[in-house]
């Protein structure tokens, strides 16, 4: 009957001699990173952290793990996408789902209420995974957030400044940084006649006018969240909005628009927004765009969200669909949440969306034939003759004394050919010869692997010697 | 009734008007880090990193969730603290235990038989948190393997050698490294009369020597292992021993010893490995310790765990007791396990106690009343006058472009006073201050915060001058 495959295979499997064989894989959505693409990730990392540190950020580092009850409510519909732990006796506990939510607890923990860190690390979401988009179950996010009570929009234009310099100096291509408020945007449902309690759903909906036209918004927001047709024509002639400066004035001149208080104070902020980004040379890159609702709850002002333009991109073979690479807003209520007495600490951050750059960057990586250094090695230790492993072992403990990156291979009696091999496969670009002259003369032949020039170098020169050929000082 | 309690005050709660007040904290046995701990923890990161990569080691990263399976049956008596997560549907999974395996697994699944990597990330234990000793659930390990076929005990030197150059870097006093290798605990145990199966256990009472007197140690083996009273007196000659080369030569002429094949084979490695650290020069500080057992089972050749000497120390107000702060050993049969056809790959490797050392470090700088900066801003964009907040963003935009680290405060109209205090609290180095004198003159006044010193620079000379004032090339 069917019902004895199971235990009849494993039968046969017993029967062929063998266990049930190791399953070799990582967690569904996840991924290792191979030397190359850590090496990578880290150039890629290093670039936005220093990114952070020139506008002054200092760095904090929350736990993977937080109380269960730290993340509920403070995602909408994404609590569902919150890993669990299993309950092992003890406190109930989950996987961080962001970085902000965690930020949100230090800074309420320890009542701080001005702050300006960044945050590089891994966070988790039981999402649908799109390894291909660079869409992890596991995946890095790396945080800039502005923490505190000060003059509207300052830090928000410094939160969009930054974008600019991250996007533009890893090269990506084209881009648009996407700005609108929560604030217009609800003013923009009340206008048009949608009941409060639906401004949530309402926005999740516009959310989606990056993806599909019009009218499947419309029809979603009629069919499903129960907006009447008219409100949803009204929500849609100001949706498909977007601009820059002139569009602001256009609609504080809005006869609607403008007798809605938070409209209104959204639009004001907006203006003052721009004037700033006028004033770091950035306008070119923003638009203003009434479309951009983003998933949060947590969002209470200004948001925005960068992507990338598409191209004629001689580097990839198939252009790569990549939505946004950078998002981020305003959350001056989530502070608050944590804070037994709903004290408020007003925010505003940005999170860059390193994996899917890390997908562009690698698929580009791929289709050059490029071959990146996996290790900083300055120098492989060689012996020309057999018996020399001692004299290597000497030589080799006195460069890394003093500082120099060395290698060398783990035989006793290696042939030279292999070791030369080994400098070509691995982009080693100086070897240290050691051979029974050169022992008795006092020198080292170094070797220059590009060239094939050989010099001898006076032993107690060698490490001045390679300093300068790597020119590292 | 005492059963009412619970309600009864949380009806107290609910008259006093507030609901449950949210609980803040870390998870048990977590910690967050505050700007100050992070910027500790990088710099002791990146002396350990640099370590490894002056031997010429590449990075990998893998997940933090590793399939369940991948780590049953790897640990022994630790396997009762990994971290399950609950099962949501899907695979089962637990956050990984030590980096090792998943290195191991790494190996296997991509058939690597040749690697040798770093790896610095966090790992997760459900153990008992001893949080003032370094100790935590969630903590680092920066771990270094060499994985390949080579000849015996290069690799292994290597990593001895590696232990001593970091600890010598961190400056955290004086340390021994004791050796041991499981082989020639397992001849000591066979030739004492212990029979093959108690092996492990036999190993795991032995390695509490460095806790306990070897009077307690033997009343374990005899009343919980069920070892004789006789075989246990004769393990107690040898685990006490402790010696170099010497104590190497003077067993291998130790006639039961000698007789047992694999403490034979035990010895001659560890005379070897002793002329290789002879040729290091690090002989100094290694102990070849017959006590040193190491927990855990995939161990198959040397091992060691270097220790902090207790001192005097000036530093510490209450000397802190440590324990090990670094430890490994060589791991031949790991691999193999997840290798279909059991395919093995020899591997030796060492993992730096990270959490140990930085408490250490933490208890230093608290002590020493040195204030660590946590930020890198080399200037702050300020103004002597109001009005001037539109200068200062086009001042601090151009400077962010050329590179420099600048800071603002985010107010229309601040004091010089604040703005100057702001840099004294974090420690920036330099003032760029814009007024409408300097304004008009094509000038900014620079000042020089130790000094109190001003001097007027060319606004297209400022970046420069900034670069050299903080002497960044």
């Amino acid at each position: 009957p069917v019902g004895d495959r199971g235990p009849l295979s494993r039968q046969v499997r017993a029967a062929a001699g063998g266990e049930r064989p190791p399953v070799l894989k990582t967690p569904k959505g996840t991924r290792d990173h191979a030397p190359a693409q850590a090496a990578l990730r880290e150039r890629l990392l290093s670039a936005v952290v220093s990114c952070f540190k020139r506008h002054g950020a200092a760095a904090i580092d929350t736990p993977v793990l937080e109380l269960r009850e730290t993340l509920v409510g403070k995602y909408g519909e994404g609590a569902k996408l919150i890993y669990e732990l299993k309950d092992q006796g003890g406190e109930l506990l989950a996987l961080r789902y962001d970085l902000t939510v965690p930020f949100a607890r230090y800074l309420a923990m320890n009542k701080i209420t001005k702050m300006k860190r960044y945050h590089v690390a891994k966070v988790y979401r039981r999402d649908n995974p799109a390894t291909t988009r660079g869409r992890y179950r596991e995946f890095y996010q790396c945080d800039f957030d502005i923490a505190g009570q000060f003059d509207p929009m300052i830090p928000d234009a410094e939160c969009l400044k930054i974008v600019h310099e991250i996007l533009s100096d890893l090269q990506l291509g084209d881009f648009v940084i996407k700005v609108n408020d929560r604030r217009i945007l609800n003013g923009v449902f009340a206008v048009c006649g949608v009941p409060e309690s639906q401004f949530i759903p309402a926005c999740c909906t516009v959310d989606k006018l990056d993806k599909v036209p019009w009218e499947e918004v419309r029809s979603e927001m009629v069919a499903e969240k129960g907006l009447s047709p008219e409100a949803a024509d009204r929500i849609g002639e100001y949706v498909q909005l977007h601009g820059g400066l002139d569009l602001i004035e256009q609609l504080l001149q809005d006869p609607k628009l403008s007798q809605n208080k938070v409209a209104k104070e959204g639009l004001g902020d907006m203006k003052l927004l721009f004037e700033y980004l006028t004033l770091f040379g950035i306008t070119g890159k923003i638009s203003f765009d009434l479309s951009l609702a983003r998933g949060l709850d947590y969002y209470t002002g200004v948001i925005f969200e960068a992507v990338l333009l598409q191209q004629d991109n001689k580097h990839l073979e198939e252009p790569l669909s990549i939505g946004s690479v950078a998002g981020g807003g305003r959350y001056d209520g989530l502070v608050g949440m944590f804070d037994a007495k709903g004290r408020k600490v007003p925010c505003v951050g940005v999170s860059i969306g390193i994996e899917r750059i890390f997908s562009i960057l690698e698929q580009r990586l791929e289709a050059s034939e490029e071959k990146i250094r996996t290790t900083e090695t300055q120098v492989l230790v060689a012996s020309a003759q057999k018996k020399l492993l001692e004299e290597r072992l000497k030589l080799i403990s006195e460069l890394w004394d003093a500082g120099i990156k060395a290698e060398m291979l783990y035989k006793k009696n290696p042939k030279l050919l292999n070791q030369l091999q080994y400098c070509e496969e691995t982009g080693i670009p100086l070897v240290a010869i050691v051979g029974e002259q050169e022992l008795k003369d006092g020198v080292v032949k170094l070797r220059i692997v590009a060239t094939r020039e050989e010099v001898n170098v006076r032993r107690e020169s060698l490490v001045e010697e390679i300093r300068i050929r790597t020119s590292q000082c």
